[in-house]
């Protein structure tokens, strides 16, 4: 079934805005199985907006239009549609009502201007926005299904997940199959190349992509190879057991889930301290394990230790140490993860010393970067010599850090998490 | 003049890559004075990709057409684009030397898949690309301009900015007049509204972008109202100069400039030294202090005291303090900008200390933050009661922090910056 995506206003034809809805729509529409054929942009004006719309539906069974359904003179897209379907506009009472429900709901007052919003092309099926202040619109005319949704990016999303994806599901008798793989320490085109290597059956769709220092493998079945329902559900479990088995030191995750989410949980429910001795990373993984609320149950603090002399004077590494070994090595990051567990007196401690960038540090080149974990005294050493440049060096290590953590955790042998 | 962009490739339909070369050249194209009709986004496939060249050629007098030069069997706008404008498509041995030359002059080998990048329309010109392989296109055809750019954003940019930017101001024949000014500590609607009293003149478009915890404001001559060149510059220098004097203390730069890279020349040029000494931002200001290479010329180190303990032990504040006061007050964030300056002996202390949210922290309301910035013994704070959410706030309170460390240094007397 073909689809398409109208987004409207004048922000996102100006390029001041990106257009981050229709990336939504378009991934959302894909994973339920619709083709999608175009995304059109267009500006606020009326006769724009009717003609964007009159080229979607030239092709598409399903069109989306974003955008433009306010109570502004700005807001145009309703007449837009109207006019280009041959509907009328009515004023419908029971919409009235509703609106005045909404309203009354966000405990705001209702003007003049939102009773313009009681105005829907006719046959027009109202879709409550729990979000704000104007109703999505569901609408099927000439053989088409027509869904006009807020561009406010929030209230899209949450209309899109809560009220129409389901009943889009049932639109494409579809059951669609997906599973996703989240991966850490890996490129993009070295898992690829090794998956490969797996000959996977060819009715599975495998697809990456590549976030920041981390790689999301999707595995999704091809409808048009396989139809029988078990067949599918065999198929793609198998396949993806074999990855978790395969990559297993490599996924950290599924689907939605986050590294970080996971590391806070688990260092809550286990009831561990955390600090951190910084060096080439500045701050950024104490900055990281202090991002979500609630960090303070596990989170004690952080000696960034950037000259060689801080280290000296509060990592109490001693000056005669760098005599005989450079900043920038496992024995350096070693006693930084020893010392730092003795001054915060905290169950684990994540050091780093390296070669942030863009030049040479201590004579190590750029992207020569060591990290350690102290876990209750048992220190582990890692060593990465990567250079994705600066910034992405160190959030690299800090990708790192948070997934070793979370594994030495995990294995510690404690089973309540 | 109207303006069309037809953005092509498959990632951008399947929603796992947004469309961010769209957003760049319809920035520039409204800038240079262009009207933007609409963006047209499609798949690889041919007859789409024609159908769509098509539409949005009806009403423009330029288009461009993004993606789909590659030298693979996905690639495949120039074919498309060729059948759209009835063009034949022709081999240029012109071509192909220049073809020959790029992947010489990229120390590269050359295979016969490439020579298919010297078919090309009939009256096409080539654009040397100096950044990839595929060359990109400009066609006049039908009394319409098109170029055809590849679709790397990288690639893109760099073309459009060094070979058409100018070609395409002689083609509008207007002369833009645009001055941006950034904001840090004030909000775009409180800004707009502050703007809207000062009553500028109606030719003077002034619009506002909200970046992190900064507002970009920007002023443009709208030249349907004003044609004489003389009187804009007038009005845009006066204008300018308006804002710069009211706003004086909110103002850090102009344009393209960024906040951190002026606090970076700044300490350096200067040859200080600054530390921090962090509570609620976790280590965040020092992550941004160390962002760029170079930042070990004033950088020492953090001491992030996350926890009461760690500020009684680690800034020696001393655990009596707090009999009297607050972790979340003046007197705290003080005494953290005194100490830590002893502990680093540096020039600049940045110490905050406050509820990052999203509950509150020490009877203080979540977005009650506090600031001080030591410079060479003189300390000044800073509180704010704001509430962007927890990560928000944390950056919120990072861009004030460089921005007072900027004015700090910056009113020093010392005149050399």
């Amino acid at each position: 079934m073909k689809a398409a995506i109208v987004a409207t206003g004048s922000e996102l034809i100006s390029g001041l805005v990106q257009d981050s809805n229709s990336k939504f729509l378009a991934k959302n529409l894909n994973d339920l199985g619709f083709q999608l054929e175009n995304i059109f942009i267009c500006g606020d004006e009326k006769d724009n907006i009717k003609n964007t719309i009159l080229k979607a539906a030239e092709n598409s069974d399903l069109v989306f239009i974003t955008g433009g359904l306010g109570p502004t003179k700005d807001d145009q897209t309703k007449e837009a549609f109207a006019e280009a379907m041959d509907l009328e506009l009515i004023y419908s009472k029971e919409i009235e009502n509703k609106l005045k429900n909404i309203f009354c709901n966000h405990q705001s007052n209702m003007t003049s201007n939102n009773l313009s919003q009681a105005y829907f092309p006719a046959g027009a099926e109202i879709i409550d926005n729990n979000r704000g202040t104007a109703p999505a619109l569901k609408v099927e005319t000439k053989n088409k299904r027509f869904y006009l949704l807020p561009g406010v990016p929030s209230e899209l999303k949450y209309l899109f997940k809560k009220k129409i994806e389901l009943e889009l599901l049932n639109m494409t008798k579809n059951k669609i199959l997906v599973k996703e793989f989240n991966f850490i320490g890996i490129g993009e085109s070295t898992l690829a190349a090794k998956i490969e290597e797996l000959n996977f059956h060819s009715a599975l769709e495998i697809s990456y992509q590549a976030g920041r220092a981390e790689v999301k493998l999707r595995l999704k079945i091809d409808d048009s190879k396989i139809s029988d329902q078990k067949q599918k559900n065999e198929l793609i479990n198998k396949a993806a057991a074999k990855i978790k088995n395969q990559f297993e030191n490599l996924i950290y995750g599924e689907g939605q889930e986050d590294i970080l989410d996971k590391v806070h949980s688990l260092l809550i429910s286990k009831k561990l301290s955390i600090a951190t001795a910084e060096s080439f990373t500045g701050g950024l993984i104490a900055e990281r394990l202090t991002e979500k609320g609630g960090s303070s149950q596990y989170f004690l603090g952080s000696i960034v230790a950037y000259q060689q002399k801080i280290k000296e004077d509060l990592l109490n590494i001693g000056s005669d140490f760098f005599k005989n070994h450079s900043v920038v090595s496992e024995e350096c990051v070693t006693k930084m993860a020893e010392n730092a567990a003795e001054i915060f007196n905290s169950d684990l401690v994540v050091a780093t010393t390296g070669a942030a960038g863009p030049s040479a540090h201590n004579g190590k080149t750029a992207g020569t970067m060591y990290l350690a974990l102290n876990y209750k005294g048992e220190i582990n050493c890692f060593k990465f010599s990567k250079n994705y440049g600066r910034k992405m060096n160190r959030f690299y290590a800090s990708q790192i850090a948070l997934f070793e953590i979370y594994k030495m955790i995990k294995e510690s042998g404690e089973n309540n998490a």
